[in-house]
């Protein structure tokens, strides 16, 4: 951990103009039959008959998204796929393939770039999602990582974020604030390592938050789980930066307003321990954390049956009137208004 | 020319967390019958019924692939689209819809971005793609934009790099070199500039050429011109690293050999005066400039009657043998061995 392997380094430049990104992508075989035509052309060439396709895309920048000191490539790599997976599962459609692009200064070896490769061919394997495709580039200075899924579904299954109504209950899968604490863990050690090289962070007790922050998985299992149970969302989002801000996502798409209850947001013990170590509110923590990538979806008030005791899922409030606006109802009862203080510097779409 | 605006700036972070990419992205439209869901939710939707999808996306960074010194934003827009949309005609495909990322640093105002934006919407409007999503951040250095096009075309009507037969034509269209002699060009007048900035540059001479380079189009006529004629190129690819290299691409692609002709490679009068100017070899020029964003490509012999005299092709040469290797015959009749040595500072795959 923070410490810079030299042992073996390859020059970008010895791959010439057009080996490196061969050379990066010969291990991605192509597995789903829709994939017609991957790596190796103008554009690779998907096969959808009767099916829609969701296509959705993030770009992860060094220095705002990740922090190479304690972020190791193939996590940075395998997180960077979760996050577009996160977008499509949060449609109710499945991921088929995905685009690889990075751009990325001469300071990064050629074996640097195979550690981000092997997390995306981890993650795309585990996953089964065809690489199809991407673009490599210098940069002038550091990383950056721009990925775009598509995913298929049928046109009756896909959940947008616009279909919440007045009564449906408001829900969350897993438990919310670990990504974020995880990543002030890490910013500790950082900090105590640059006083202490020497130091030897004890991260075990932190192991569920850090694990969080630096190997997200999505949640490949809910559109599944939603099927097994004849269950359909009537709106949904993944929540990349935020309880707070995706509520208000679905409120303001769906046009509703929303009672979220406080005493209801699922808290990983973990989490609770360590906001009370960092004298941070969990509550906060959960609301703004953001990067836990579980789904948050509303359903029918007459569905509440489907989902009741399933220990997927949290009953965190219930959408309202529009005019009746959005708050958070406290444990001491007061009704506070939602607002949105995501993680990210700037806005992103999806 | 070179000089910087300060009328009107507004701070990035005056549009908050959210508020930007809705502020850029309202004006777009949804055009295409397939675009079931655009920007707004966690991915866009496109129906795609019996047609096959090509996926294709291009990243483009300041300092690697434009100089904004020269390069107006809104110009850079357009070019952005052109790069991906030209890999979807490389397919003989139509492109329907682009997803559009950008990280972009604190030292670009709201308006800059605007002009970028606008860039983008007239080459969806005159290309007639939907823009369906994008993720934006914040960079620590510079403007990166990262371009996803998806097209469509029916399964038999699709061009890959690998149809190329022995004896086959190879043809181009349009001319080469001018793009790249647009740069030197520009590059000569940003020194000038550095040195007396009260300087105006009378670029007049070389409209055609800074053209070429500041507002390349994509070929979208030659798929529909392909299917006037009753003609499917047994393989294509499209030009952005300069022929030479995407020649290798079709034969490596192929498993042919080729004899290119230097005495028909198609140039401007613009490209040669201007390379008599520069003292450059304007077949090197044409062989390794690259950014013409002209369609190459391969059609048997048989449908030689079928192009000959269209002014849009010229034909180059032809296909041979794998083991005759490939190879560029002067205008002296010499047999010299063709290599790639394009532009871009790192390789690429489409």
């Amino acid at each position: 951990m923070f410490q810079n392997s030299e042992e073996s380094r390859t020059s970008l430049s010895e791959y010439g103009e057009f080996g490196l990104i061969d050379h990066l992508t010969s291990g991605f075989p192509i597995n789903r039959e829709s994939t017609v035509k991957g790596i190796g052309d103008d554009a690779a060439v998907i096969d959808h008959k009767d099916l829609q396709t969701v296509v959705t895309t993030d770009l992860l920048v060094e220095g705002v998204h990740f922090d190479l000191s304690y972020m190791p490539l193939k996590h940075l790599g395998y997180k960077a796929v979760m996050v577009n997976l996160s977008d499509v599962y949060a449609m109710n459609a499945t991921p088929e393939q995905i685009t690889v692009s990075f751009a990325v200064s001469n300071r990064f070896p050629v074996e640097a770039l195979e550690e981000l490769y092997s997390g995306i061919a981890l993650a795309a394997k585990i996953y089964n999602v065809d690489v199809v495709g991407g673009d490599t580039s210098s940069s002038t200075s550091g990383l950056i990582i721009s990925i775009t899924a598509l995913g298929s579904a049928k046109k009756e299954d896909i959940v947008y974020r616009s279909g919440a109504k007045v009564n449906d209950l408001l829900v969350v899968t897993g438990d919310l604030g670990a990504a974020y604490m995880g990543l002030q863990v890490l910013e500790r050690e950082k900090q105590v390592f640059k006083v202490n090289p020497q130091s030897q962070p004890d991260l075990e007790p932190y192991t569920y938050l850090v694990e969080r922050q630096l190997k997200p998985e999505a949640r490949r299992d809910i559109p599944g789980l939603f099927k097994a149970l004849d269950l359909k969302p009537t709106s949904m989002i993944d929540i990349s930066d935020g309880l707070s801000s995706e509520t208000i996502h679905l409120c303001k798409n769906s046009k509703t307003g929303v009672n979220l209850y406080e005493e209801k947001i699922p808290l990983d013990p973990a989490v609770i321990s360590v906001c009370e170590e960092f004298q941070l509110d969990s509550t906060t923590i959960a609301l703004n954390g953001g990067e836990d990538y579980e789904l948050l979806f509303t359903v029918a008030q007459s569905d509440f049956d489907k989902i009741k005791g399933n220990p997927n899922f949290t009953i965190i409030g219930h959408m309202t009137e529009e005019n009746e606006r959005m708050h958070l109802i406290t444990r001491a009862n007061q009704k506070i208004e939602l607002i949105a203080r995501g993680w990210n510097a700037m806005g992103k779409e999806d």
